[in-house]
């Protein structure tokens, strides 16, 4: 892990700065680029507004360690609700979703038992559903519920992080089973005995797995990078291949390369966040991405 | 290309330069550290000191860019003899050619016909002949007297340039021929419209080549680096690897991690050097490694 994003965790991590960023209009400011806004609404218009620019979309309700069975329950029902509106407004969007959103924290049959419904409810909604991947804690129970749920409802797909030493394992188990596999470097601070910590090392792992995903057949790759020299690679690869592939990036970061990709004629996939739990994710943002500090300290100044 | 690779092409290049690194005997304890010594002798005792440290060895015969037929015919006579000494002292070995050492640059059939040659002799001796890569002018003619030869012999191997972008499609058309692949990341200076120019866009491309290689079946992968990030890839992709594959590391280069290798159990070939041509495989050496120029300069001042 870089000094950088050590000191982004640690900085964002206190009461403080927390209060600082959620309560201050620079704060907001820099919420209201990386988050559509705070209802399914805001998230379903933001999704039109990209499905115009020949973009699709996915949903991510925020929220996640979640800690009692109600609130994970919520969070279900609010994603079905996403789901409805996704078939009522004829959005090219799917669902992201986090296990701990749905309970995995508590009870991992509770986790699972909401992805049955949710797969069911976009099967008729003629979509899918991506789980996110979280801290390494809860990678071993989300693989499984995965791997459980796409074999029997085959419209699901899954986030492997580059940066997991146990992720080339994983991905050739679950290659077999179709479905879309998103790949990303890992935006959680993780110890040196589960995953890689530098920078030229997890760019050799996502490189390495980027290769075996654009080579494999029968499982829709999903890149999820903002960094040039890996989507440079991905369209490299992208050349020997007969199957289907997207780009997915984050809502609000590097704008004009999603729509650099989306008019060159690439599947290009944007992550849109919605709702109030919104600091965790902003967190993540921050810590992974220099450029990203910038402009939160821009906005802090009012230079933004 | 780096700014160092740059400046030390630019400093080697020039005359006053040359006669410095030749005539000196800085110079010397330079070319004494990454060559064996100018005879064929020096090449083989080189090769026996390692063999007995359970390393395997490939000889080269300095020299390259030959623009006559007698110095072509005798670099091959020259090869044949290495060959008779690898099989009379009974050297784990094979040999390294360079196609302009052989006459390429003069009629591409003449390099074709010492390969030919080399190729039945090593058969009798038991043993393989890899072809190096040398600047791109000359890949498609090396490419295709090495599939040729191949095909016919089956006893041969290329190195292929991370940094050509050329280079997957390469790799796909020789896989099915067998034979040995030597995967490097390339010491030559090429222009941007032939190669990759940046260190991470070259890193990731030897990554990509390197998974392919190591999950191909029938290829043995010689995986030519010094590059610790590259060898633990290496190391991480051969947990999956049922057929053999090699390390390859230069006389002189990282002694320490070569031993090291071999002391784990795996293959390691040491790329020897002999012969009195030595100054344009030093330079590469040079340009490609910032801590070989410091050993140039510690040399200098007596300090080495």
């Amino acid at each position: 892990m870089s000094l950088f994003t050590r000191a982004v965790v640690a900085t964002t991590a206190a009461r403080p700065v927390e209060r600082l960023i959620t309560h201050t209009r620079a704060g907001r400011a820099v919420a209201d680029r990386f988050v559509a806004g705070q209802s399914l609404r805001d998230g379903t218009e933001a999704a039109e507004r990209l499905n115009r620019r020949r973009m699709t979309v996915s949903l991510d309700l925020l929220g996640e360690e979640v800690t009692d069975r109600s609130g994970a329950e919520r969070a279900a029902d609010e994603y079905l609700e996403a789901l409805d509106a996704i078939a009522a407004r004829g959005l090219t969007a799917n669902i992201s979703v986090k296990l701990t959103q749905l309970g995995l924290a508590i009870d991992p049959s509770l986790a699972a038992g909401a992805v049955d419904q949710l797969a069911k409810a976009a099967a008729e909604a003629g979509t899918t559903v991506t789980i996110d991947m979280e801290a390494s804690a809860y990678t071993a129970d989300t693989v499984d519920i995965y791997a459980d749920a796409q074999s029997r409802h085959g419209n699901l797909g899954l986030c492997l992080q580059a940066c997991l030493y146990r992720t080339p394992e994983d991905l050739d188990r679950l290659m077999p089973l179709g479905g879309h596999i998103r790949l990303c470097k890992g935006a959680y601070v993780e110890p040196p005995n589960i995953a890689l910590q530098t920078g030229r090392e997890i760019d050799a792992a996502f490189v390495r797995l980027l290769t075996v995903l654009m080579r494999s057949e029968g499982v829709r790759p999903a890149i999820a990078t903002h960094d040039p020299v890996m989507i440079k690679m991905a369209l490299d690869l992208a050349r020997e291949r007969r199957d289907g592939f997207e780009f997915q990036m984050l809502f609000g970061v590097r704008p004009d390369e999603q729509r650099r990709l989306a008019t060159m004629g690439y599947d290009m996939r944007v992550y849109v966040p919605f709702g109030s739990a919104w600091y965790p994710y902003l967190t993540r943002r921050l810590a992974e991405r220099p450029a990203n500090v910038w402009f939160f300290v821009r906005a802090l100044f009012g230079t933004g």
